[in-house]
């Protein structure tokens, strides 16, 4: 990781924003959404919890996300993708997950397995795949935002560069 | 609305969640939202905006929502259901989806068009129909906690309540 | 439950087969699997056990299992299904599960949550509803009869009848 | 842009069809429908509008399509799809739909984004991809013709030489 | 069909609209598309034919719907639905395709039998079922109305009617 | 069934269609394909066939179903269907089947049973559902009717039958 | 097409089997019937007929293609695939359909389309692509073999010679 | 194979665990449950058996296996894949059933004609692909542990290892 980055996963205090997900494999995909926090200046905590390899870890990470000092929790997994849920489960936080594309199915069984949670423990589910990671940082941001004013003119000016760099016109050399 | 509920939309103030949806019909899956909200004390604004048939009024709610006093938008709508996703085009507020189950495709057509947002623009999706919108405002809530202690309170207590009805053992005569 | 049930729940020793279900309103599919194991003179252990609003009571009972004395467990849930998955995550013992229909989705969103499990977790799926509940029975019995000659000959004789009460020929009058 | 070309963007009058996409990476997809126009002779305006990332641009240009001297406007999108959508709500002219080919769901959700239109506000959408980009031009075309007698020989011609290119015999060499 | 109808089946002269449908099963549905006509006077012709059962009756209607004078055709069919792709084989006009929902696949086979044609023959397509029906209507009157100034004001007070109904807030009375 | 029913079942000689189904509960849709080939003049010899429950009754029928003097098999079955692509496997004779309209996946999972098969074996498949059964009674009289010309004289009048109803017009009285 | 090829197409008198496809591109598909006939000793005549693009070309042939001496026809075609539920609407011959794989929904529209036939006209419906290919030729095949012991025998050896190559056990070679 | 391989076939007494699969291909998948049988030490025996192509190998295979000295069978197919639920049929041991991913549908027709078994023969459904075929070895492996103590242990010291090897961040590097 860049020493840049605004990952704080070395630092003391928790980043209000802790990314965990299922395998090392679904860094590909989630390294977008701590790509897009480090772009507003998010701090971001990086960690790889398996559902089903490492459900102790799990446990003791969810159960103690609020105390350790996060406020939003990003999960992304793919297939029978539990991490989403059963960390909301377990948080009072808001958790914001991303189904990573899988092999057979494309992603449908990640999207299925995190956006059909029961009434009572929610998780808001963003797009299968990269867009989906770069949504779940954006959305991430919008909620920290709404008590950090500076975030917010980062948010707002991150949002008006995302549409001023729209052409008028499709370029054939694009 | 009974006088006891906790929408504000007679209210001088905006209240901290406005409730959209596409249509009048859609008011039996969200009114779920609604209900939720109003035993966690969270005030809301309920109204009706259809992306396609009022865009006027969409633009207007949505470029005006931070500025009106909200704090988070649920979006509710059906088949292509464009609510959520052009809300949130034109808001920096959090914007969470509740795909209203269709006809024809029992709310898949729902799901995608609003889950499958392009990266620039999120959309925090909830599962299709009542359970979707009793967990958009549970969401909603998680948010507004984050910076409302009581509210955080309420809420532990409402997941604690969840839990502890939960019986132990199936009953035939549920 | 019926006196003659093969329930053992309320009995001090574990019964061989647990069957664990996410909530009350499971049982109407779960129960086939209850009915079909006392057909087969098998004891079982009926819990709810919510993946999502009772966290702790699963980490509880699926690192228990084994040595509460159970052999197989039976699960059932429907939606983001998470429990099947979770639970075998937690315990070295043979683990079911059941795809419950759900509403939206009929139960493809169930089915995928918990078959597509990634590898090293595994889950033996069975079919969505009922059929699959009374198949998750047999299933669990057939692993039991390996080392019980009286359970296996009881088995084959469920079979035997089974195929016995084919008709030859479909009548108007069924 | 070739010379040759129909695209009419850098003149003073608008073309009778406006093809706008949601990205330049739609272009790939809906140069398609822009070469078919050029085949029939029928100009055309090219444009990027992003629903979600330029929403006051497709605002502009929705409401002053029919005014600018547009007839028929033709939209591509993908993934959660709602450009077509959300121009035909602010226009009365003809919204044609193309669904561009999605990174996951294949355009699943594209499609259904743009065909599941509720009552009251229509998009005539055509297939996925390429065919539906081409399609699309065809039946702007079709609908120009209605009063370009010119344009109407000029249609029959293009169908009668498609006709006639097809083979009568599969050939192992192609 | 009642007297004021825009129907002219009955008249000598071709109605501007043709609606067709596969069988009598599917006037339940495409009802819909000749009551928004008559809503917009807009006369139309409707026919039932088979593209399977009575392949001689379509490839008649087809060829001659042209000089018969019709100016756009909406056709409506399930399952397997031929009808609209093989009309807009035969015939120049514009042809707008509506899905029919059928009983095993909710109309998803009749979508893809619509919406999915090879490039060089065109059907725009609608929303599965009764909505489709109005919007093939709304599609096929925004087609006429650009050059019928006097449909156009009236398919602009349509939808300004349409926009005008529309409550500010949902109603537990509706 | 019926005295004047062309059910052979009976008789001391086979019936040249065999329909078979995986159940009782098949029959009410399979009985459509009786009673087809009743109004064709076909003979047939209906039978239950499990290819789960009744494995044995499968292998001897399907490997003397040439020999007893059958020449076509209509096999429907429902979710796992394996019976028409199990009798295909053990039997030259043509195998058409048709897929049950399932409690969970609609025929979905009939469909892709039957269909799928893998290179070597075919089974001509049918529309889900009444309107499959309907189909493979009438796809085995055109077989047969091939060297039959009585037959295919009421193959011919039945067709041209079933044309001369369709009405030209829908009525809001059907 | 090699010179000891079953292939009749330019011979004087029709060969049994007309094997049909929408495209020239279909022929890669469509040419494992075409050898798998080949390798029975069928003879078949294969044309190019596309339904939207050639539709006299469709009627001409369909309608004649019993008096031509054609016993059973084969048709494959992708996505909107109208092509075999079309001959089949003009044919009194078992019609056979191969689902072409399409791009962007690989198959499943030309299978819907192909297998969802309304009671009354059939098409035996074979899987999706070269498979489909290949059985809709060996079911062909077995319609003729029907009333031709030779070619009975020949199909009975394909079989025993399909049969014969499947090695007990798998190769890590392989 | 390797000498070091836990494949038994060459040996006299049967193999604990069978493995069968429908054809060659179906080895790149199922090898990865032969390579983990052999990682915990369980003897295996696998073989092509095509349910399809050599019926009379499948019936002779699931009838002896018990007898064999199997104890639970592992069977994978793809496509119309009727193998795990006739060996099923045929046999009370355990059978376990692995989704090979098919060309045209991904595995979803395979997921399908394995998991949707009727009530009374069930088959325990892994997931589609490569994580099925090695859970399916899990499965096989902790019904076989319940009587073998030190295949437990085993058992629990691959599980640990695999839960001891998840890297607590994600590198990217890797």
């Amino acid at each position: 990781m860049d020493e840049s980055s605004g990952n704080e996963r070395s630092k003391g205090a928790a980043a209000p924003v802790a990314i965990i997900m299922g395998s090392q494999s679904d860094w590909q995909t989630m390294r977008h959404a701590a790509q897009t926090l480090d772009a507003l200046g998010v701090a971001h905590d990086d960690r790889i919890i398996s559902a089903h390899r490492t459900p102790d870890r799990l446990v003791a990470f969810a159960k103690g996300a609020r105390d350790a000092g996060h406020r939003v929790v990003i999960a992304g997994a793919g297939g029978a993708a539990h991490l989403p849920g059963m960390c909301a489960a377990m948080t009072p936080l808001p958790v914001f997950g991303v189904p990573v594309q899988s092999k057979a199915l494309s992603g449908v069984d990640s999207l299925y397995s995190i956006v059909q949670m029961p009434a009572g423990i929610p998780v808001g589910t963003l797009a299968i795949g990269q867009a989906g990671a770069v949504n779940a940082a954006l959305l991430a941001a919008a909620v920290l935002a709404l008590h950090d004013p500076a975030l917010a003119e980062r948010l707002d000016a991150f949002r008006a560069a995302q549409t001023a760099k729209i052409a008028d016109h499709p370029s054939d050399e694009a």
